[in-house]
């Protein structure tokens, strides 16, 4: 773990604004960088595309190998040819969020001032800024329309705000594994995190970098912690049990308890030592925060309804019922809200064991009804099929 | 957070036993101490013990002001005078588990052959362990046979281990909020603790009574991680919300979201810093130890009703709805072996919304049911009834 902070801070495929970003904090960028990825082609009349949005320590890569870490996109089995996001229907884009560290403005960022990294000075960004942000991609790419918006869990949260802020921006939404707010529990396990990055000896006040360090040990805590709750305990118990590491194959052999490291603390350590080479520490907290601060309800009153009212956007809500972290009782609430509003809304809670991650999983009853959505939507919307011919067949 | 090691290290009732104590782990302890707190009278014939068995932070000063931290006792709703385990009927006898941090041979011990404290060489121990050193205090005091043996959490886990281990001691039995092995969910959160204490830079490779410091930060954040998992969702949102610290009282005054912490936040971190005043970190890292070691059935071939096989004890189990720590579902296990061991055994679940906390708080219907068991249990083992005179009245 002796990364230093610029090994993550390679170039990425962007687009800079030099237009000034009022954020909701009451401070204001002066122009700012969204860095971004596609996948397909826009059509002529620039009818289909699709905004991915993605959650906490996710970023643009969703169907392509990773610049930093060379794994595959998060979302490969999602995103591509024939797949239930099929990008040779649609066009597909993926930004990094405001407040990121693969290349949007956020933490990492060079101020044009002082010349220095924002670190912790970066102000304080709420979804509806990272949203925002992303508008100004979808303008400057001249798209008047989304076909439609997707996002897991914090990537859903935007989904939400998206159809509240830009109802006729958005002909279909999908807000998976997601909430309209973020729930007492959900803060508690954030905090902890962030407590165990401000614990280590390498934060240095957050100016890690002046020192070429970064605070690998906590960030990995962190991660640790979270990774849990992305999980189930189905999950863990199925996938780890009580097994050891290292433990003799032969099941007559003695097994030594002392000494040994369950298998399931392994898989955690190496989640956490993984991470941080690819997750900046003040971009953590940057994000974290901002899911802490989303309630979208909040700023319509206290009424969610409010903030889908008059909506003509087609809603598709999944949750999935291992799902503890945001579990299927808060996307009854959003789907509850939807139908007060009036909104046309489909709302399905896939069985599965694999708790909140099985939104980038392999849940196959979950990508059929995705692309089943998006073909439906595709019908109402007037997209021509997938590879049709323009005219009436011969 | 400036507390040396020393500022918990004061003087215990104890006993020290010089006979050795052989571990599980292969490691011999040449003599060991038990310091322990008594409630009550211990009758004539030495048949009204009730043997408390504490949790993972929990120690011996169940019903009275805790030396340290001049806090009220861990139980003094339940242990007292006319209270469920009724101290004007029962001797109640609480040891400090071995590991521990409250006078019993633990890390803070200083060993015989160097002086030195026993730290991070302290033997790894387990429940087994703790309950055989808790034997020798009950051999010591005279008693062939306990009335009871009570716990929760981990204090359950002893009394299934006292149960297994010496039937013939042990009349009733009641482990609440309980499990026979350490779920990989359990473990894995405990390994989020161990490493948020090794990251700390006063943890000096686990010699910080050395510098005089102790690893303070890191040990708050593992208190603060357990903690979330000691309460439910329900009871963070009922107890916290979305609710802000310092939020203006007059609702019509504008909220600033940035800058203020969400009140969970405030409550964890107080959780973790006053917990730093009272606990040693090298004894969390043993106790966490122990209990993810603990799998009751895994001595028994597999097969949990082995380790209960012709038992006479008498078996309360008892269970929270909202903890998702030790769910209903690993008593109903146990529950299950013991029924399989044809054991006399009473299972009740109790709703509530306090979650694995709530075997320490006000629940009314709980504390009825142990007082009720306790009584029962009384009358079966020929206990004259509390307070009664010993003949007819007149």
């Amino acid at each position: 773990m002796d990364q230093t902070v610029t090994s993550i801070d390679v170039p990425h495929q962007h687009v800079s604004f030099s237009e000034d970003l009022a954020l909701e904090c009451g401070t204001t960028l002066r122009g700012h960088t969204v860095a971004y990825r596609t996948y397909g082609r826009l059509n002529t009349d620039r009818s289909n595309a699709i905004l991915v949005c993605h959650a906490l320590t996710g970023d643009q890569y969703v169907a392509e190998r990773h610049p930093v870490t060379g794994k595959p996109g998060w979302w490969d089995a999602v995103v591509g040819p024939g797949l239930p996001i099929d990008t040779d229907r649609f066009f597909v884009i993926c930004p990094n969020v405001l407040g990121g560290c693969m290349g949007s403005t956020g933490p990492l960022t060079r101020r044009d001032d002082t010349g220095e990294r924002w670190g912790t000075d970066f102000p304080p960004v709420t979804i509806r800024d990272m949203v925002r942000a992303q508008k100004c991609l979808i303008d400057h790419l001249g798209i008047r329309r989304l076909f439609a918006v997707v996002g897991g869990s914090m990537g859903g949260m935007q989904v939400l705000q998206w159809a509240a802020l830009y109802p006729d921006a958005v002909f279909a939404a999908m807000p998976i594994a997601s909430a309209a707010y973020h729930s007492a529990q959900n803060i508690a396990f954030h905090e902890v995190g962030r407590q165990a990055i401000f614990a280590d000896p390498d934060w240095n006040g957050g100016r890690y970098w002046q020192a070429g360090r970064i605070p690998a040990r906590g960030l990995a805590v962190a991660r640790m912690c979270a990774h849990i709750t992305y999980l189930s305990e189905e999950a863990l118990t199925r996938k780890f049990g009580r097994r050891l590491q290292n433990a003799p194959k032969d099941p007559t052999e003695a097994i030594s308890l002392f000494g040994e490291m369950f298998e399931v603390e392994s898989y955690l350590r190496h989640q956490g030592s993984t991470f941080v080479q690819r997750f900046d520490a003040n971009a953590y907290l940057t994000i974290t925060r901002a899911m802490d601060y989303f309630d979208l309800a909040a700023d319509y009153g206290g009424d969610l309804a409010a903030a889908f009212k008059g909506t003509r956007t087609r809603f598709l809500l999944a949750s999935f019922t291992s799902d503890w972290l945001f579990p299927t009782s808060e996307s009854r609430t959003v789907a509850r809200a939807l139908n007060r509003a009036g909104a046309n809304v489909s709302f399905v809670e896939f069985p599965t064991d694999k708790g909140h991650d099985a939104f980038l999983l392999d849940e196959p009853d979950f990508h059929r009804a995705m692309a089943g959505f998006l073909k439906g939507c595709a019908m109402h919307a007037g997209l021509p099929p997938a590879g049709a011919p323009v005219g009436p067949r011969p």
